[in-house]
């Protein structure tokens, strides 16, 4: 039997916190805070430098100093001008090995019931020879925007890449061989598959007999039906890397919903992700960070934001199908403004769940309910409470004085896009730019782009800080210079009163790596 | 008082069909079918000629004759190769007046019990004199592409533009002031109105204080988050029209579903709707008919299609919520293809309502059932029974030998796309493209602006009958010449075995267009 068990990462520092070598159902009955508040790892601050950057008078601009990120990637951040005591940004930049692990079933963290991954069987990845697998890497760069707390932001970039890890584990030997299609099922050996290649897992589309024999049963299908379920979808390689993220993004929401039962996790937090693997960037994001590449001048977004405006309809359908979720407070109908008790009877303008136009209709008193959703642009909240409508935490957050929960409102679900970096040729001057809303709220992507590209053309090319600087600059644009109690940014516009953080990620640099490093 | 109750066209004609001048709750007991199939009313065809194009063996192209389509519009389509006995495709092209119709209180048809249109109070709309006001028209072209029976495709065919026309009725006066912003409640005069013009009903952001006013008893809003309540979402006047055409689908598929108890109205279809009004082009798809624009050689899409495929997340999340809609026999995840008996407890790559990638997971017994949404591309299908995910009827519709209703799943509602006409100069050969997926399935965007401005290209462009040789031609490309017991098309591809109906919409001809023709 050729069967891998994996010791993830994640489960090692879980065992680590729950139950430090004895068994991990035993939940630690009073624990010190794990993580107190801090800034991101890299920036290798000291206490005293992390309390000096919480200064929301001088609002100091944080730059990476000594230590050299991968890609030479540059960082700034800046704290928000008063809004909370502290910079509710984190950040996370690291290089994961992705390495098979032998299985110890007598190490204290083996658990297992955990999921383990099932290798193909031999005769169906016989290109693949076990002793010679190499190992993977990736890198991930991770911006996480926390509200209401910094507990889940500073939670999720200690484990999010940690979680990333474990979901690509269970794909690892497929990944391996980047032309192998990914197999449809996975199994342990089976005789009766050596005897019948086609009746057992198939892949390849191999096994239209099985199919059809499975589709024999199919409800509702009369036989002349029958030529359509012969068919078997073909999965691509990147389609596990993006499920692997999609559902390291739901682990990562149930750790902080386990965790949050022995540990204060305070808030919630936005979550802007980017994994290289093998040639290919892959841009995930839950919430309303942003990420851009520039390439050769040319602006390509590579994300859209999750609000209460562009998921208007997604929320209404959910509180249309379950009505109770809203308590008696809330109407899942969108009016321009609230509509008061005198206006009953008359007619007002309305939206609901799958209009993107507005009619008229007789208000009731039913209508005189607050709605979801209210507010337009950044002012937009669902349930009177919160501005973003994906992302990771809140599990505890509830409409104020009420026992109405915002958590069935909001996903954890990112949307991922793909860049294959390996496809194009980059100049020094080509990078991705990821940054928190603190950034775009003042800024254009044309704004953005322009003045990194004019930062970075002035620059020493040969310069391992320029991307640095070039962070450092744009963070300044947007934070402004204190004048007249207020912050004023060029055009004596209101500089940005939110904390921002900035990413730049030289493409170049991609372009370099070896598709499997070692 | 200053009211107008509008008789809309639509309730009169219900007036007609339900109660021929006695009250409408009475239902007609064994009613004569009043619309049998036919051919779309512009094609003015004898039953004899109607019988001759159902001729699945030579397939005749129809082609537009004497009559002439607004705009010089043009117009072809072809029967399948037998699939159906009937053409299922069906098309309407109308200029529909929206006029303000006195109250008839004694009318047969007056029905108090229905939605009226309230006017604005004349110090809302103090620049409109209701005495001057002028009538509206617009254009409609439409193309319904019937599964299951021609009855729903024949009958939307008959009704969809009264709907929109009722539907806009009811903002005519709104948009008979184009400058106007809609008001967000039109109600009946108030003295308190008077006394206090920002109290009540406001407009133009006049009313901060009435919506403070309301928002105060908001839920959940404590005193710090109060000013975000001041707002009022500006609506434009094209969004009054964009729901309109909404509701006009949802009305339109509430009809079917009233008279299918008094008359037999077969299967369900797709709509795909174009209004002109005041300039602009509104297109309205619900299904996988596609229009597209061809402008200066550029193709501009103009409609997204609604499939299996293109809607699988909604779906899978609707099931997510109400499990009871799958029955004992679905499951909402998706696997690349039936899940056998013998690979429970091996791991098989799935999608769940929140993922867009593939990842393992252990089989269950519960997968053993059938997909919900099963296939690819052309033939996914939903609950193993259709394959379109939007449209209008199918009210009764359920999986073969069961009781599982298809309905829930359907959407009545278009997407509204708007091309402002009036913004763009537009040369004779600039058209708007409308065509069933019959001939979608076989030739692709590109190669279907190449044909049609390769052929107005060699037209004498002063030829009226020149947009539907060309729609001619188009069809005759898609169905192809019958060789060797098969239709095969250029590149010795197989021809289009579907029904198949084009509309082509000269733009030039919007441009001579009075925005507010009298």
């Amino acid at each position: 039997m050729m069967i891998t068990r994996v010791r993830s990462a994640v489960s090692s520092i879980i065992g680590g916190i729950m139950a430090s070598g004895s068994s991990a159902q035993e939940i630690h009955p009073n624990p010190p805070p794990r993580f107190p508040y801090s800034r991101p790892d890299f920036l290798a601050l000291s206490p005293d430098e992390v309390e000096c950057s919480a200064d929301h008078i001088s609002r100091p601009i944080l730059i990476l100093k000594e230590m050299k990120l991968p890609w030479a990637t540059g960082y700034a951040e800046v704290i928000n001008a008063g809004k909370s005591t502290l910079n509710e940004d984190q950040a996370c930049c690291e290089v994961v090995e992705l390495r098979k692990r032998p299985a110890d079933p007598s190490s204290p963290s083996y658990t297992p019931t955990r999921r383990r991954s099932s290798l193909p069987s031999a005769d169906v990845l016989e290109s693949i020879d076990s002793t010679e697998v190499k190992e993977l890497n990736f890198h991930h760069w991770a911006l996480f925007d926390g509200h209401g707390g910094s507990g889940a932001a500073v939670f999720a970039a200690k484990f999010l890449h940690l979680h990333i890890e474990e979901q690509l584990q269970e794909v690892l030997e497929i990944l391996q061989n980047p032309t192998l299609q990914p197999p449809t099922c996975l199994g342990e050996e089976n005789p009766v598959h050596h005897l019948h290649p086609s009746a057992g897992c198939s892949q390849r589309g191999l096994s239209r007999a099985a199919s059809l024999r499975g589709a024999a049963g199919a409800p509702g299908s009369p036989n002349t039906m029958a030529p359509r379920f012969f068919m078997e979808k073909k999965i691509k390689q990147e389609s596990l890397v993006v499920g692997a993220i999609e559902n390291a993004f739901k682990e990562m929401d149930a750790h902080i919903a386990r965790e949050r039962m022995v540990y204060s996790i305070s808030g919630g937090c936005t979550a802007l992700v980017v994994v290289y693997l093998l040639g290919k960037l892959y841009v995930a994001n839950a919430g309303d960070s942003r990420a851009l590449i520039i390439r050769g001048g040319e602006i390509l977004p590579m994300s859209s934001s999750f609000t209460p405006d562009s998921e208007r309809q997604r929320l209404q359908f959910l509180a249309h199908l379950q009505p109770s979720l809203l308590g008696n407070d809330f109407t899942h109908l969108e009016f321009p403004r609230r509509v008061t008790k005198k206006e009953v009877g008359k007619r007002m303008l309305y939206r609901d769940f799958s209009m993107n136009g507005w009619a008229y209709k007789t208000v009731q008193e039913e209508d005189l309910k607050f709605p979801l959703i209210f507010g337009e642009g950044k002012k937009a909240r669902v349930l009177a409470t919160i501005g973003i409508t994906r992302g990771l935490g809140n599990h505890d957050l509830k409409v104020h004085d009420s026992d109405i929960a915002i958590k069935p409102f909001l996903s954890c679900s990112p949307e991922v896009k793909i860049y294959n970096l390996s496809q194009y040729e980059h100049s020094a001057d080509d990078v991705m730019i990821l940054a928190t809303d603190g950034l775009w709220d003042v800024l254009s992507n044309q704004e953005v782009a322009e003045a990194v590209s004019g930062f970075l053309g002035n620059c020493d090319p040969d310069d391992q800080h320029r991307y640095t600087m070039a962070a450092q600059d744009l963070v300044m644009k947007a934070r402004g210079v204190l004048r007249d109690r207020g912050w004023r940014i060029a055009g004596d516009r209101l500089g940005s009163g939110d904390d921002i953080s900035v990413f730049i990620i030289p493409l170049m640099h991609g372009n370099s790596q070896q598709p499997q490093p070692s």
